[in-house]
């Protein structure tokens, strides 16, 4: 039996936006199980003394990034559209993706998620830009931003960041196996040879 | 006729060391001509208001940085010595593998010059070191470090790290084709593809 891959992912993230898209077909076809782990770098940066996306802070590499980012989605079919806000607030839909990891429609609810963010240009800290998300995946919109807000719900998605520090995380997207990080939307390939049993002793 | 491909080292980048030892065969199985192109990643990092490599001053990417490179050598092959000085400094070697890329010893320097630093903990800024490594290879090292602290080879050292800068480059490896930008060591086949035409538009 493969391990679990554990897809470590930040709504704000850009190059999470292609590796949500390219992380359950790919770990399917090697057998392997997808977690769905929402978090949050604003504390990870924050840790490093940064208050905004290294992207924004070093322009080289947002320059940079961007452009890479272009090729990253041209070379999956992906639309992307350079947000007018960068980057935006994902508490919300973060709880959300934690709250509801297990739901059948959580890969649906994330890859829309990015969507808006990145090819509609929407603000995913609205609970109307969310909701109306939720609708089209038949949930419930009210109910499930009731429970996001819940203390528990709160309590839980704290604790998946906490996490995330203790794992070692730095970056998004990051895959964990076995407690193995691998960082990056281009180590896909690399974590589900972890996952399954290929594991090079380092 | 692929595009060649530039492929963008400085001898003080752990991520550098695993990318120099595959980058001439998978271009080969392509048919894509390498050129060795050598900077000091000093000079950007100080752009970036980085007096140190951000693996120092960034412990936690530090720290995944090592286990990350680790199992790279080990799926290719290398062997791995965590140096006990990081980074070194790479002025000298940089200088003759910018004087003596296009000699047909220019790769194995480059190879043997990783070795030093990361296998067998040698101070790659020692002329001796450095000497001794042109004298496996057959050269006269008097006569190469002559030439390495010329007044010309240095013109054309700096010349070539302006390049850089002005190429965007913001880390070790880059993989440059026609001058776009690819870093780190996992984008060399994205970068294969570019030199043999395969250019999504983006």
């Amino acid at each position: 039996m493969p391990a679990a891959l554990e897809f470590w992912f930040e709504f704000a993230s850009t190059y999470s936006y292609p590796a949500a898209f390219a992380v359950e077909e790919a770990a399917r076809e090697r057998g392997v199980e997808v977690k769905w782990r929402s978090f949050l770098l604003g504390p990870i940066f924050a840790a490093q003394g940064w208050n905004d996306s290294p992207f924004n802070i070093y322009p080289a590499k947002g320059k940079y990034m961007w452009r890479d980012l272009a090729r990253i989605c041209a070379a999956q079919g992906l639309a992307l559209n350079h947000p007018s806000q960068f980057p935006r607030g994902s508490m919300l839909a973060a709880r959300i993706a934690c709250r509801y990891a297990n739901e059948t429609w959580a890969g649906a609810f994330v890859r829309r998620i990015y969507e808006a963010n990145f090819v509609d240009d929407l603000d995913i800290a609205s609970p109307f830009v969310v909701g109306q998300i939720l609708s089209t995946l038949g949930q419930v919109p009210a109910e499930i931003m009731k429970s996001a807000q819940s203390q528990e719900t709160k309590d839980a998605f704290r604790a998946q960041n906490d996490r995330a520090i203790a794992a070692g995380l730095i970056g998004a997207p990051s895959y964990v196996v076995d407690g193995e990080v691998f960082w990056g939307g281009d180590r896909l390939d690399a974590a589900l040879d972890w996952a399954c049993g290929k594991r090079i002793p380092a």
